[in-house]
């Protein structure tokens, strides 16, 4: 009999896992249910689009549905939203144009991904408050802000910086709002987070600190935005306090859900009920530091847990995912920041021993001339001198490649001893001939590497 | 009584174990010879200075000799020709200053480097001949090469490529031989070298492969360089044919050399007799893939075995130097080309059982439209999946990010798999969501991942 599997989300994790699963099964019966009008679209570039980099909201997709369907054999079902997962009968209830059906599967693959959080305060469901979210509301969003002399950004992680960058790209005003004394606070920490407050400062983004968000105001549209420390004019605001998974329908269908509130999966994607994969931002994974379980919501471990759902579905826990170090980079203006492993306010939380220093050093030897500072710190545990975190800033693009090694340094747990000792390329047109990596893990070896 | 460590060499090696061997004892007595005027000098960067990027010769160095003994406390001495290592009576002997004198050591540490290799044909003492050895003679180098119509440049190794770049920044018509039919031959293959001939082509300069060196001809100056191929008129010619092991004076002393015939120590830096170091471009060390002795003359290793060699001068058998993968990179034109591990070349010679694939992809995302080709190829060996070296060429600068994380996958004996759950960063303005080194790895696994 013909293998059914039935996909709920046609983002990075569910076409990941389609085109896995097509792999691995050339007769398996593949259908990809998507309630939006696009798949393996991807809303990384949504702020790209709205400063004006990507010109058509329409390029921030990998394939068109039609394009997918011919080249996976997949069947693909846009605007159509799964509304329930029937486990018994193992089938899923499906809206499309007006009516109701329903879809039996022999393996189910849940993949709908996160949404913004919205703060339970007042005033965000006025005209002009938007939140950051799929290619499909990009359009909106970037007439939105197009149309506003002032923008107002609440929350300084990664999206709201991104978005903070394209404001200016488009002349506007911008407030930037963090309720923690620092951006990215759950990720850097405050010495880094200052490099990034002067480019923001150095750039013409207010950036309001220490402010968390009371209400917004308006007469219909937004009109200010009050926060614990004022009262601010403007007539646009982006909310980008986080994301949450969208987890209703598989909490609905009884699927566990872990510590971090996202859907609980094991190594090989599976949920807590036979034949059902959940993957992507969806799902929680394990901390390869740690070993806790966490929710760290980025496209490229979707696109690896989709592959690893898709290949077990058609052949039962062939592949494992093995977890991550919470990798992430972005660009803010002139700077690329990366970090990985756990920051020394994430050491400290876990109760780990731990020094860290943030160093400066260059991107290519001193006299060569044409270089950027390279500001990095690595985090490692006391007396083993296992490295368990780097954070990077540097003008200089190379920092997301020692961002690469420094997570993949982490993954394997090298310690200052093994970075020192690494292998690692020099050329005076590239770097200084001591690494910025190895300089970062030889300050903290206290003058005896 | 005070240890007495002399160190027979100022440059990487040498300067390394000076200064580690003070930081690791506050009393031994340091004396460092250097047979030239500089110390902590970068060879490295001369092609940049002939070249122009950097301005003058006595740039390419850390410190001065005066810098470097008030702020280390060792004794250095320029000038000073180390001529003979007496091991019955612990002694060198120096010439300095037109006369000898004896050095007493308790600890000997030899780090006298490599030196370019001459080839063994007709006119390569013309006027107009030059090799590329020490910023000392930089000068000489960049004023003949200033004052010549055509430059010819023999050999396509690192060096080769870097002064062919120099003189055409000069304005040079340049002329480059390779006696191979590629360039790079020893340590990139043939099709990633391909991408190099055309940028050398598309810059002006005259390649000619497979066109082994037969003579120089002349009239005191150098006027015609003749290879197996014709005869070439040219002003100036720059021999870079390769290096060799400045190995006289440890062979003379006795010191066993090895299979490379380098210097043979081990991983503490220990020659065959007691007490004796030596380190950098003078020794060989163990390549970490196949675990035979390897010559790799490269400033960080050298710099590492340096620290090696001087911490365990003071405290015997403290760090040890694990080898090498042979991770080089450097800059041709606009092009970053590095390689690491084995290449396929090198694979087929140590018979192991390989496949790899040149892979092309971009140094961001698509729709983000500001990007490079990343050009890289992954060596895997069969069976294992074990990725066992990496080649990388690009405009883009973060390839050399890249070399050193697939370096450290190759130390780690990281497998396609490691490979592709790595968890590396993704933002649309630094890489493709699937990762060039993750997706060089995928390709690899014929359609398992």
């Amino acid at each position: 009999m013909t293998l059914r599997i039935a996909i709920v989300g046609g983002g990075a994790a569910g076409a990941s896992a389609a085109a896995r699963a097509r792999k691995w099964s050339q007769d398996a019966r593949i259908t990809m249910f998507e309630a939006g009008s696009m798949i393996t679209h991807a809303p990384c570039g949504i702020p790209y689009y709205v400063g004006g980099i990507v010109g058509d909201s329409s390029m921030l997709k990998t394939y068109t549905p039609a394009e997918f369907s011919r080249s996976r054999n997949v069947e693909v079902r846009t605007g159509a939203r799964v509304t329930e997962v029937d486990l018994r009968n193992r089938r899923l209830r499906v809206e499309e144009g007006g009516s109701a059906s329903y879809q039996e599967w022999d393996r189910l693959i849940l993949a709908t991904g996160a949404r913004p959080a919205v703060p339970p305060v007042e005033g965000v469901d006025l005209e002009g408050v938007f939140t950051v979210r799929l290619p499909d509301g990009a359009r909106a969003l970037r007439e939105g802000l197009s149309a506003a002399g002032t923008v107002a950004v609440v929350g300084g992680g990664y999206i709201g910086l991104e978005m903070a960058d394209a404001a200016r790209s488009l002349g506007k005003r911008v407030l930037l709002f963090e309720a923690m004394d620092h951006v990215l606070p759950t990720t850097v920490d405050p010495d880094v987070a200052e490099i990034i407050h002067e480019e923001l400062r150095s750039n013409g983004v207010e950036l309001h600190l220490s402010e968390p968000l009371v209400r917004l105001e308006g007469d219909g549209r937004v009109r200010r935005v009050v926060t614990e420390g004022g009262s601010y004019a403007a007539d646009a605001v982006v909310l980008a306090v986080g994301v949450r998974p969208d987890s209703e329908l598989a909490e609905a269908a009884g699927l566990r859900t872990g510590p971090t509130g996202a859907v609980d999966v094991n190594e090989y994607m599976e949920t807590s009920e036979p034949d059902v994969y959940a993957a992507g931002d969806l799902v929680e994974t394990t901390h390869l530091v740690t070993g806790k379980r966490v929710w760290i919501p980025l496209a490229p471990p979707a696109n690896k847990m989709g592959q690893v759902a898709g290949a077990n579905a058609v052949s039962p826990r062939s592949l494992r995912f093995p977890g991550v170090v919470g990798t992430a980079v972005t660009k803010v203006f002139r700077y690329y920041v990366g970090r990985t492993g756990l920051s020394d306010a994430q050491a400290r939380e876990e109760g780990i021993g731990f020094e860290s220093k943030l160093v400066n050093t260059r991107s290519a030897a001193e006299y060569y001339g044409i270089y950027e500072t390279i500001h990095i710190k690595l985090t490692v545990e006391r007396g083993s001198g296992r490295i368990i975190g780097g954070q990077i800033v540097s003008r200089d693009k190379i920092a997301a490649g020692y961002l690469d090694l420094v997570a993949t340094m982490v993954s394997r747990g090298m310690t200052i001893d093994d970075a020192f000792f690494a292998d690692l390329s020099y050329s005076p047109a590239t770097s200084p001939v001591w690494h910025p990596v190895i300089t970062a893990a030889r300050v903290l070896s206290h003058g005896r590497l």
